[in-house]
């Protein structure tokens, strides 16, 4: 047990080489889809993390699950670290190769290999991003919910258990990936969950690999729920004075059961940067962007009632975005508000927090961390996935600057522990990764962590799959 | 790997005696609350399934997770099988000592610890029902959906990942436990997840747990999700020539979208079955039994849409039923439908079956398995969950006559391999237990079972926790 302090700021290194012998082996098997170019391992090696990148030594481009069983074959008998990458979007360091090895880039397997629209699912190989999923289900008026923001892969979303704007309604990956083909740590191919809605056939294997982040398996397909394009769909847009207001209504919205489809929080600080980057000439102020979904008649009663309670609550008219091409504007600017917060302090990085809390608990942690953050001087922005009791604060801290981190980390850390104390969560949907390691010990306490670690321990004794992630071992 | 047959007739017993040092210590330690008596014994060895009784050697009564871990420490010293009791009401035998052992009886830990109205959660003990957790926050305008028909205890209900008639809409409970409290098959207590709604931190344990059977640990306490009451409730039933235009407008209902909130099939036999035991004067032909939750429009709404599906496919009339009252009376014999069909054979047991697949192909798997059911000349009648595509087939078998059981496992098997060719599973709510150790084997595949198995191993190295469940190790 030799656990990090809660957000250490850089990686600790323990590598373990590849050896000659496997890089051969490796090279013989995959060709010039064998790569030790140093651009490659430097791709390979970060993520949207703060951590300085973290180099593989060998990077495989996987066409198959059979290539990925290879690869893992091959690395399991030379005890050789392994790490599935998809497109790079994680947040937390999930991808540094902290103990080197071999990163397992799936992208090309980016298939979409079943739809079976009359049940509502889909099964995809794990390098099929989001959003070609969705192009590809649109025409048989289907829609895949899940939206992290980034154009993730989902094998990688899986892997992070991510959810996003519309989990409010339709939950997370948790709830919306029915099974799933894996690589185990000895290279054997196994599938989990069928394509049944709902399953008591024994331990839940397609649960306890979601979120796993590539520490007990390789996924190499998974089956997922998709949704019917909903009748209709209203976004609308209502400012307040104050997050106080904002978050007060969203608590009811959410205790009155209105199935609002996404409703997401942004600061005056965040709204300032989407309108700089996207000239949307929103109102400076913070403001909740809200989407309904259902019938016609359905949706004007949900708006109805949202409009009530935010009207009681200090909030302006509602601003209304009902064409496709006008919500689209809204919430490409939403999933740019990471960028666009970065643009506004150039050759910054960001820290982000992501706690989740239980929504009564919700008002007390954002007034106060807003207090702090204020008082540290550093730039920031809040964006919130607040329906489900989750946001992202953003420390801008200029690259390289390890004050600047430090101050971001302590203030970081201080809200993490906050959440804690309220029934709330360290990470509601970027995962553990290296950043919080700590924060989970904290937050799980250490007979959970020690569970985990058996369970680690069981199925991948030699420690190959993504190690130095989740915990120490 | 002693994998039993699929289906098989009789448990096969494997005791390991407590030994009288740890009976004297449990005297010791619980006194009255530990009972060596005949009765008691016999009632904790059974549940609803046709394995005949295989009691425990102690029966414990306890009252706190104190004395659950008091218990675990003692068993574990002892390497004594320890299984957890709520009501009996499981139906695969999980209840059954086939190696001895201690039966931990929760019933007594039976009090609703917290209610978060505001954040809709509710923390109980195992020994909570269903119907008293709802009793207990009705008047907060709050409702508990999981109904696996039988007045089960919470504990019991995630152990098995039960659902139930509003999973279609409402989920199971996979998708409505927070967090538990778990004591270890070390006697260690732990924590898995938080009030909050969603998290990405470490593995999911909360959902290992959740359908582990108590294989994995005994569950103390729960956190669950609540809703808000319903402004508006309707229930209809809809009654047709024949199951398939039944199947096919639940089909469509469900391919649609429509938020419908129990869709329920009762086949001909079933009908018969409930009328004769609650007098309620249905028409003896197949139907379905749906609820609509929502506000008044949004209901008739949903109502209309359904209406005009079940119309165009020979679905006569609805008959509404809009009063608590009638509600109440209609889905009390839907929950008796289980006893009424034991009752048209008196002296009989029953062999249900659990198949849940995707939607598309629940048509052609009812069909076959009531053709089937109809040539075989054994009585039987469905129920089934249908909107999830999750049905039961009841055989009446008379108790002790092991030709009719073998004819009806037979049939059992059939369907369920049918089920898992069409991409379902062996259980869609009821669990593996002893039952269905074959099936999974069949359904999940070695390497998966295997998986399952490390898990285990690495959890409860002696094997104390309800060994001889869900696989043979």
């Amino acid at each position: 047990m030799n656990a990090p302090l809660p957000g250490q700021l850089m990686p600790e290194l323990q590598l373990r080489p590849v050896p000659p012998a496997l890089l051969q082996a490796l090279t013989d098997r995959f060709g010039a889809r064998c790569s030790t170019a140093a651009a490659v391992r430097e791709q390979h090696g970060r993520d949207e993390s703060p951590f300085p990148a973290t180099p593989p030594e060998v990077v495989l481009f996987c066409e198959s699950a059979d290539d990925v069983q290879a690869a893992v074959r091959l690395a399991a008998e030379h005890r050789v670290p392994v790490i599935p990458f998809g497109v790079g979007s994680s947040l937390e360091g999930h991808l540094l190769a902290v103990q080197g090895g071999i990163s397992l880039d799936v992208s090309r397997m980016n298939r979409v290999l079943h739809i079976h629209a009359e049940d509502l699912t889909a099964t995809v190989e794990p390098g099929v991003t989001r959003e070609q999923l969705n192009q590809e289900v649109r025409n048989l008026g289907l829609f895949f919910p899940i939206d992290p923001g980034a154009n993730a892969s989902l094998g990688g979303m899986a892997a992070t258990r991510a959810s996003g704007t519309n989990a409010v309604r339709y939950g997370t990956m948790r709830e919306n990936v029915l099974g799933l083909q894996v690589v185990t740590a000895q290279g054997e191919l196994i599938r989990t969950g069928t394509r049944a809605r709902k399953s008591s056939a024994g331990y839940d294997l397609t649960r306890l690999m979601v979120g796993s982040e590539g520490t007990l398996g390789v996924i190499t397909e998974l089956t997922v729920r998709l949704y019917p394009l909903p009748e209709a769909v209203s976004a609308a847009v209502c400012h307040f004075d104050g997050v106080r207001g904002a978050v007060q209504a969203v608590m009811q919205i959410i205790q009155m059961g209105v199935p609002i489809a996404r409703c997401e929080l942004l600061d005056t600080n965040a709204v300032r940067a989407v309108n700089a980057q996207s000239k949307l000439g929103l109102r400076e102020l913070p403001m909740l962007l809200m989407e309904f979904h259902g019938s016609p008649a359905g949706v004007q009663e949900q708006a109805k009632t949202v409009q009530d309670i935010t009207g009681e609550l200090g909030g302006q008219a509602f601003e209304w975005a009902t064409t496709p091409e006008e919500r689209s504007r809204l919430w490409t600017a939403r999933h740019k508000a990471y960028f666009a917060g970065m643009q506004t302090n150039p050759g910054c990085r960001t820290v982000t927090t992501d706690t989740c809390v239980p929504i009564s608990r919700l008002g007390e942690l954002l007034m106060v961390s807003i207090q702090e953050a204020d008082a540290s001087g550093l730039p920031y922005y809040i964006v919130g996935h607040v329906g489900d009791g989750n946001f992202h604060l953003a420390y801008l801290v200029k690259d390289g600057d390890l004050a600047q981190r430090e101050t971001a980390e302590r203030l970081s850390m201080q809200m993490v522990r906050r959440a804690i104390a309220l029934e709330g969560t360290c990470t509601g949907e970027h995962g553990i990764g290296l950043h919080k390691m700590g924060f989970l010990l904290e937050e799980a306490g250490d007979g959970s962590v020690a569970m985990m670690r058996q369970i680690k321990r069981a199925l991948d004794p030699h420690n190959i799959l993504n190690p130095g992630k989740i915990f120490s071992l």
